[in-house]
């Protein structure tokens, strides 16, 4: 009833545009259609399927939040995307092997129907990417102008009101904040210069930010983490988040360190190894690109342990992690662990965790509630970057000064909380007495 | 400083008396008096090494919780307890072959210094254990008279001003509450008439209350969970917690299940496997103990994902537990489980988990910390069930129509709240702004 | 070339019966017609793709076995089974869920002109199994006649010269040779007399060898593997073979076991479990069944490890094997084993391996050798116990007096050296010095 | 009894010397003489504890190796080592925490005995290695000098009659052989001009055979395996065997492969890392190290599983291996292998192999069957590269226009058979008859 309701109530038809239409923007195209056909359910997807509690426990309001906020109705999305590989989503989600042809073939028209725009790229900030949908420019600001065109001829096309971005592309070459990146003059004068510093996901989010397009970054690039486009944000009125999809292996961490850490049980050593066979594979195959990826990967442990307040318990611990092309794997990344705890006495265990995991299975859902709620806060006035969305993040954008969080059950209180407050209703206290979920 | 403050000022001796002196109660013993040498580390212990954060973040007060609150000191504590066989401590800890000779040597003395009594037995109740320190008894009436009698001689002979009891026993066969445990009344009737539905645990735990002795449950035994020790338990103004300490596979489950939910992740099955070789693996070996455990564990996972609540992604969840007795293991209890998870658009993952545990290691802090809290209750004036020490049990004991919380974050989370307020201080609120971490 | 030799020389049409059309069954015959189209590759087969050395090794001469010996060619299988569900070829497949859709529907007007007689089966042979299409019968005796008529008709139908058989039905309850077991005589007086202890595999087995058709046992139940019918099949000149197609975990065993051995490893304890969702795990989730299964795989340990030869190595070692129906696994059985070894010194260390196993992907190609094997053995004057094919069984059926050998290696080698004497070949002495491949 | 007389019957005193006294060198030794005081049993070593069968199965006989070949007894055994640190047996064998203390303690005075001479050593060799028990030289001739002048005081020193060298050093970094390893005088010619390309383990090998004095390779390092010093060999009359113990997951590699390929299932992938933390990690942690393991690791499956005549099978196989340090493994190296067959129909199945391992445990009894072994070699006038010993080597040293073979079932068939010539015996031809067991 309720559902139905809020159905009837339109907010608005909301274009969602991803630079990148490989394994995950294909998934979570195909997806979006092949729920709205009541082919699939809404799978990891917060929006779509979590309820949330309202006031004391014994009032009994616990709504899907999606009936509780006026979020976009799955009805109303449309999308657009780049690429530099010419195919169009039913194409390139055949060559993903992510979903099998008795999911792709009953919604294989409205995929065809979604063709990549050529994409503003340069082969040097993702050295193993090979493909001729591109772009020609002179200036990187010629690409910034093209990509701003795009999106105002894509929302006229498909009849959207506005739109969110959502980065589906590769993982660039590490990069380190240079001084064009420190303020918007410096990276607009960047952008004429062809500063080699600014890469492509740059010019995407300067291109939303600048059209009053929310951004999204789900990969561990740089991107809009940069103060040049948080000031341009916050300027522009427009909410970021970033950076990189908590999926696979450092999903587990940060769900079985705070769960150590509650026990104050003591770790010595965590060694995760990951097999991975797809473009992205292929991409970190290469040294720079993964180095950006380590980078993202590494720092989870520390912010969640507090090895300066616990060093007896984490102040030794050796933290290693690996990446691995291994084709056979396919889009099937497999994740090992080999996690050293100790407990009584510094007595010694071990847990291993074999994850057989599906990369862009679990990051499509993300994709979905990141542009729903990137619309929703900005229809709320939000602006610059949302910590409250580190939930959804490997490596969570937050403004200087601040430490990210990268427990997961509370950037899950956070995340509910704040949807709380957007919706009128009072944050929920936890006293002892009536205490039972936070759920 | 604080630290040196809280040490100057006792807060008197306590007697932690423990029904069963195997591998969990000489673990225990021993890793306190090695730690009080300064050979250990408390590592596992919240009492001992764990901060809780007090007012606003921006306070900045995070004490240790033995420096907020008046715990008693780890110098303070003296040993007692029971068992079916008369091995001093000494003898048992070499026995169960939890902890290597460099380790109990240091500590022989100590050790030998302390004798089990005889125990409260039959052997109808553990089918696969066999001792002779027995008590003799025509009815359970003389048995219970003996333990108070013990209680208070032990009290005496330590020179301690008050005692706790936790079970450290084997599990007992499986048993359902019957009309002796109605009342009481009926209770007290059964202990004259030897009522076979009255367990030795539930000796132990009526003598403990009688001798105003707050008890815990380390066992999935009924014992204390029944109306009428749970009502003597509020008349005798005694606090009380159970059951089953929280170890191993069921400790990994608490906080995995919960990761996959705050993601809406689906679960279609959950089959968890154990080897284990020790004592307790030789009672569960009996069909009627394991079934007492098997309860014990199996409720965890229904109770934490509310598959009425979200039946797309839990209703059909497949759970089976097993355990093995498998020799070669000795203490090092492994868990193997396999988790079926689904994502967007249902496609399947797979999660394996393979846990070289170490059950004694694991238990022992927990006796230590419910020692320790529940002395702390008492002085408190708190009565009855602690609900808020869930957190240390695979299965909660609560009063009567309250659902036990098995989501080992929020039990944590009310765990802290309530040792808040206990403290004098504010429950903590997290509102987003100022939202970091609840540790 | 030389296969096109064999090829254009036919060896006449073969009839492959199947008791059971399940998930084996099918599997077994999709592929075969699978391949002949092309589509696929005999993976897993050695008739198809081994090759064989002959002579010395300067010889060079190393054939496929199929070029080498007069094996019927796949073009000249004809199929035809029974099963208790009606369901043709195709509808029975699908059920499976052992094959994509993108494999049957190529091949799908075949499979469905393949439909299964009514089986010979009474329910308390296989509590778990439920199904109608069921032969009325007043004794066995009518039943085994009924079979013989319908291998005939069958024979006829299909245009085949002549038949084999091989058991691809359920795993029945556990039963011991009874008297009626003893000799032809006793047991066509049981026949006759609906002896209790006869059961239905026994029937099968008796058809076939009455009616010349070779009799291969896939299943660990008792059949043929009694005096009666060895003796039956010596004196009809019938070759046979069993018992318990060798897969998954088993397979898994005589490939480590004897590793272990060579390097003169101890082995104190070997855990092995199982969960498996298909047909199969629902009947051995029967205990009379898995009672069956059991003893089949237990026995492999003993005779690789010569515990009496080596009772320093593994006089002590604990082998425990557990079968688990765990429904969301499906046709995809998973194993795992914890192997406890021990080395220099008694120093212990372990191995872990989890087998993600296709049962019926492992055992179709066997049915496929079995057939073409015990066919050319009957043109070769082979009869009654066939101990060089105990390479394909969990339980290899022995003559009375000689040990089964369990070992993999042992079993290729002689497997091989059989087929080079069939073949008019000297059998391969390995001589140190041009000792390079045996296979 | 025929052990006894074997005892009365010494075949000469025999010393064992050691370039390295790390943890397999301190290993080896410790083992032995804690053996030879009754307190450990020799697992792991063939000619301790393996029987050899002889003549028909009928004649029954199947005596210990060490029954049937004059090898030296342990009791005759004597040692002597070099090494970097100077530390004594006991210091080494207690540093490296392969050994529990309660198993070194009662042997510590022997072990205190066991002083290391000053070692033949460069950094740029071993980069990771540090230590100044070393000699000074001028020219490599006067380490080779100094290192003959080793070995002829130790044999007196140690009253031994003769003999033998195993390498238990260090991996060098990678080298291929270069013009001065391609004939004796070249490489006597670089000892004098201290050519680069000479390095240390090739001193000890030169010195050991100019002293006549067999030698056995146990790193990956090319040592012996050069032109040089095979001739070398072949002039001196010295038995040499290499390269590389076989141990951990290479091992597993060679028991596991040929299993497959026997069932002729395919393999599409073969993803090997390992954790290890000792000497040996950190030395493998420098790249140029590690390249030389990753040569000796990767050829085994090629040569087992033999793609150019399996095409279908193995031809596609990518085969990845990694080697990781990581400290709180220590010497329990830990492999984790996931594998990728493929059966039927070419449906695919995966297999995890974790293996828990020692490696010092496993090495230690190959370093005792080598130097018995090569001992009798020479005595029984066996010249140059052994290949029959390829059974103890992840990289066989094999002569030129040799294949090496890796398959560990025929590696040890060979020995066997070569063990049987070698004591007057028929070497074993299994005829299909009476086939029963190889070992």
């Amino acid at each position: 009833m309720s559902e139905n309701n809020q159905k009837s109530q339109s907010h608005g038809k909301l274009l969602v545009l991803t630079p990148g239409m490989g394994a995950v923007g294909t998934t979570f195209i195909a997806g979006v259609e092949s729920i709205r056909k009541g082919l699939s359910k809404p799978i990891g997807s917060l929006t779509q399927m979590q309820t949330i509690r309202l006031g004391a426990r014994s009032e009994n309001r616990s709504p899907l939040i999606k009936d509780f906020l006026p979020l976009v109705d799955l009805d109303d999305l449309t999308f657009g995307g780049w690429d530099v590989i010419p195919d169009n989503a039913y194409e390139a989600c055949k060559r993903a092997q992510v979903l099998k042809s008795e999911d792709i073939e009953p919604i294989s028209d409205f995929l065809k129907g979604i063709e990549p725009m050529p994409a503003a790229f340069e082969q040097k900030y993702v050295k193993k990417l090979i493909g001729d949908n591109v772009k020609e420019f002179t200036t990187k600001k010629d690409l910034t102008d093209q990509l701003r065109t795009d999106i105002q001829n894509k929302i006229k096309e498909t009849g959207a009101e506005r739109a969110v971005m959502v980065w589906c592309g590769s993982t660039e070459v590490f990069m380190s904040p240079s001084s064009c990146h420190m303020s918007i003059e410096a990276f607009e004068e960047g952008l004429k210069n062809n500063d080699e510093s600014i890469s492509p996901s740059q010019l995407y989010a300067y291109a939303a930010i600048m059209e009053g397009v929310p951004y999204a970054n789900g990969a561990p690039n740089l991107s809009a983490d940069v103060p040049a486009l948080t000031q341009l944000a916050i300027q522009k009125e427009i909410p970021i988040a970033g950076k990189d999809f908590k999926t696979g292996q450092t999903l587990m961490k940060t769900i079985l360190a705070p769960g150590f850490k509650t026990r104050m049980l003591g770790i010595k050593g965590w060694f995760s190894t990951n097999i991975l066979g797809n473009r992205d594979g292929e991409v970190l195959d290469d040294p720079e690109s993964f180095r950006t990826k380590e980078v993202s990967k590494t720092g989870v442990l520390d912010t969640i342990l507090q090895p300066d307040i616990y060093n007896d318990l984490y102040e030794d611990l050796y933290h290693k992690v690996r990446i691995n092309y291994y084709p056979p794997s396919g889009d099937e990344k497999e994740g090992w662990d080999n996690i050293d705890i100790f407990g009584w006495m510094g007595y010694p265990m071990q847990i291993k965790v074999n994850f057989l995991c599906r990369d862009s299975i679990l990051a499509a859902p993300i994709v979905l509630d990141l542009a729903l709620f990137l619309d929703l806060a900005k229809r709320k006035g939000k602006k610059g970057i949302q910590e409250w969305l580190s939930f959804y993040f490997k490596s969570p954008q937050v403004e200087d000064g601040h430490i990210p969080e990268h427990d997961i059950f509370i950037q899950h209180f956070r995340l509910k909380n704040t949807l709380r407050v957007m919706g009128g209703e009072e944050p929920i206290t936890h006293l002892s007495e009536n205490f039972e979920s936070y759920t």
